[in-house]
């Protein structure tokens, strides 16, 4: 709890690309049966989401900040995710605890995590504890109460986090690196979790500005899922989080952009800790809201064809045909604001080397750059993300979570209702257009993990 | 002209460690005969030093400002060396061209350049002009008119010399994307030109406040040296500048640190106008101003033994035994308030691939870690760089520039001053001991060169 930083920011990214609309997913124009998704803001500013489920007496109850470790000042990395900690500590109203005692006295549950681009709160609980939910995630929205006791002793966990995760975790330091690498001006490239130094650093003043700055109605989205209905989480709304005065209007987010990249990169990390070595091969891509009209989504059918799964070429070739490789396969970061990755990975097995693996991967990505897909895999990879979506569906949280995430990253309910359609749209040409214009090994970013001896052969 | 980036500051840089004290030069407080530098403040906080020299009718005038691309807002790099374009147009009291133009009427020259952690300004001329030089320079402190059309005009002058400098030379763009791979955290990553989208988005209110923020008198070091003496340059320093208001005081030139790197990176460039690859390899070292005591004296002795001319290791190895490389080498950048860089570098010669000199490289780096460097070296080594400073001594302009750049990165005088006694207490030891601590090829940056087709071997 309180402590997943980047994999839950990532596996809310990929729901955007497995994620879309069943048909009980509407616009609030079209909301007619009562399982309709529906969106509205209050008068303070506060974007609200209801996503009506009625199979089970329950409810997500999510906020939203539109402010992750993209949105930190230079020397204060690790601010946003410090601050998801501090969260759990008391405000004027509530004592340390007692939120979270409140949760658990009626069987319910908690969790948060900070990335890039937001940070997020909630709980499932009966949906008659909701407007008890919103009263405390409300008060602690402005009446945290910072002192130097709780400061100090959160930052001791996070230092603890950090070392545990990160600096403990051989494919962590490398990947910490990696991503340093790749993103060389935007601020993608420092750590959610921030460099320890700057963690070190955060001073009081430094988190209450930040809390003043970000933490207000008008940069947050509240994301509401479950046994509920749009005009009693409105009213529920409107007696808790419509009582907070709108903050400041914040500047857009405008933060510092890629240059054009003209270099191959490699990173390497060794360490006695790794026994078998693993590579991968990483691009930046512009995040959905950025890529131009259906670019994003061929770059979603790409990586799937690609690599995701265990029907994907690269698990097919390398891992069945050839049986070089115990993994091979690739992805897309999704719900970004700036940009996403594709990744390109695989780990060697029995008799083979990396380099072996590294060349069967390359020889695949030059494969779909070169031939393009077939009308068959365009077809199977749109099939495959259409009933995904009804898996994701199924979940409350995950739901919450993708219009959350989408939310706060820009986009807007219709980005997600509406992909069916943009998926529909995508050919093979535009496909083979996006693996040309991005999987260029010219460019790429490669990240090697290997034991502390011996070379990549 | 007004175009020198990076070059001038790394000889500026170098300067440091070439330099030292000839017996002429001495701190105010032992100011006897009428050669010896001196340096005091004006009321308003504008620092100034005085370097006679009586040789010839001739007098630098340098001012500097303690700001440089390092200083910048993420989002908008490039606006110290923009801004030093700008300080040739016109003022409120003169109009373009006629600072300029008063310079070339008596015969004088003049130049400018921006580095990572200081801008400077300065004229050659007869003493007799040094009070209207100062009166001009004075002037544009405070008074420059920042019309939209100059920005324009300028913006185009800044980019064009970005395509010529950086975006046309191979060696160029490998270096840009080298040191921001070297640099993850810190802004030493960014170059001083400026991302050319960021060029291209500063906006007047942009370099407005840069300007009332640090051209001040308060954040600026005066040079003067020539046929001048201390008393004289007080008095019409105090008629100039002095009379200009004191700025707001700054925050101290508190940058993002890097964390520590675990991992080796390598940046190839391909191009087809290489015809001859090279590499290089390099490590960030502290600043002499951040350096433990004396360990920055050690580098610098490190760096001449290694590869610093004809006599050095690499060189007799590699170009004249071994016979495979043109070049090899080594050097130590320095006067930077944060970091310095060692870089080894070598080009192949002959039938000799790039991959052999990359191991003789390496040979000689692992020797000269396992192995130290013996007494002898080391006398040299001193000899070698107290020679220097005769040289250097004996450009008035060098010598100014090795003043400015030091006060404007944090040192003073007597930094400069003492330095022949700090080489003295080098010992052999502590010269392996530098090497053993930071020419670690385990966390080094490589940068490649290659033409556009074939390997490395």
């Amino acid at each position: 709890m309180r402590n997943s930083i980047a994999n839950v920011a990532l596996s809310a990214a990929f729901a955007f690309i497995v994620a879309v609309a069943a048909p009980s997913i509407a616009t609030a124009q079209e909301a007619e049966d009562d399982t309709a998704v529906s969106s509205f803001t209050l008068e303070n500013g506060l974007d609200v989401v209801v996503i009506p489920d009625h199979r089970a007496p329950v409810a997500t109850h999510m906020l939203w900040y539109k402010v992750g470790s993209a949105d930190e000042e230079p020397g204060k990395s690790g601010i946003a995710h410090f601050f998801e900690h501090l969260m759990f500590k008391g405000t004027s109203t509530y004592p340390s605890g007692e939120f979270s005692a409140a949760i658990a006295a009626v069987g319910g549950s908690e969790n948060a995590f900070t990335s890039y681009d937001f940070t997020a709160y909630y709980q499932q609980i009966a949906p008659s504890e909701l407007p008890d939910m919103m009263r405390f995630e409300a008060d602690r929205m402005r009446n945290l109460v910072l002192s130097e006791e709780n400061i100090e002793t959160e930052r001791q966990v996070v230092l603890e986090e950090r070392r545990q995760r990160t600096d403990n975790v051989p494919s962590s330091i490398l990947s910490e690196e990696l991503n340093a690498t790749l993103y060389q001006n935007h601020p993608y490239g420092i750590p959610v979790i921030g460099w320890q130094q700057e963690i070190e650093g955060l001073t009081h003043d430094d988190l209450k500005s930040f809390y003043d700055r970000f933490y207000t109605p008008n940069n947050a989205v509240l994301v509401v899922a479950g046994d509920v209905n749009a005009d009693a989480v409105r009213a529920m709304a409107e007696e808790t989080y419509g009582k907070i005065a709108r903050g400041p209007d914040l500047p857009p987010r405008a933060r510092p952009m890629e240059p054009d990249q003209k270099t191959t990169r490699d990173v390497t990390f060794r360490d006695p800790r790794v026994t078998v070595p693993n590579l991968s091969i990483n691009w930046y891509v512009p995040s959905a809201r950025r890529a131009e009209k259906g670019e994003f989504e061929a770059l979603a059918i790409l990586s799937e064809v690609l690599g995701e799964g265990l029907r994907s070429r690269l698990y097919q070739e390398l891992v069945v045909k050839q049986g070089i490789a115990s993994s091979a396969g690739s992805y897309l970061q999704g719900a970004a604001y700036d940009y996403s990755a594709l990744v390109v990975y695989g780990e060697p097995r029995g008799g083979a080397d990396l380099e072996t693996v590294e060349a069967a991967l390359v020889a695949q990505i030059d494969k779909i750059r070169n031939e393009g897909i077939t009308p068959e895999e365009l077809e199977t990879a749109r099939t495959k993300i259409l009933r995904d979506q009804i898996f994701m569906r199924d979940s409350q949280v995950r739901s919450a979570n993708l219009f959350g995430a989408v939310l706060a990253t820009g986009g807007k309910v219709e980005d997600i209702t509406g992909l069916p359609e943009r998926l529909e749209a995508v050919t093979v040409e535009a496909v083979q257009a996006a693996a040309r214009r991005y999987l260029d090994m010219d460019h790429a970013v490669k990240g090697y993990l290997l034991p502390q001896e011996g070379d990549r052969s």
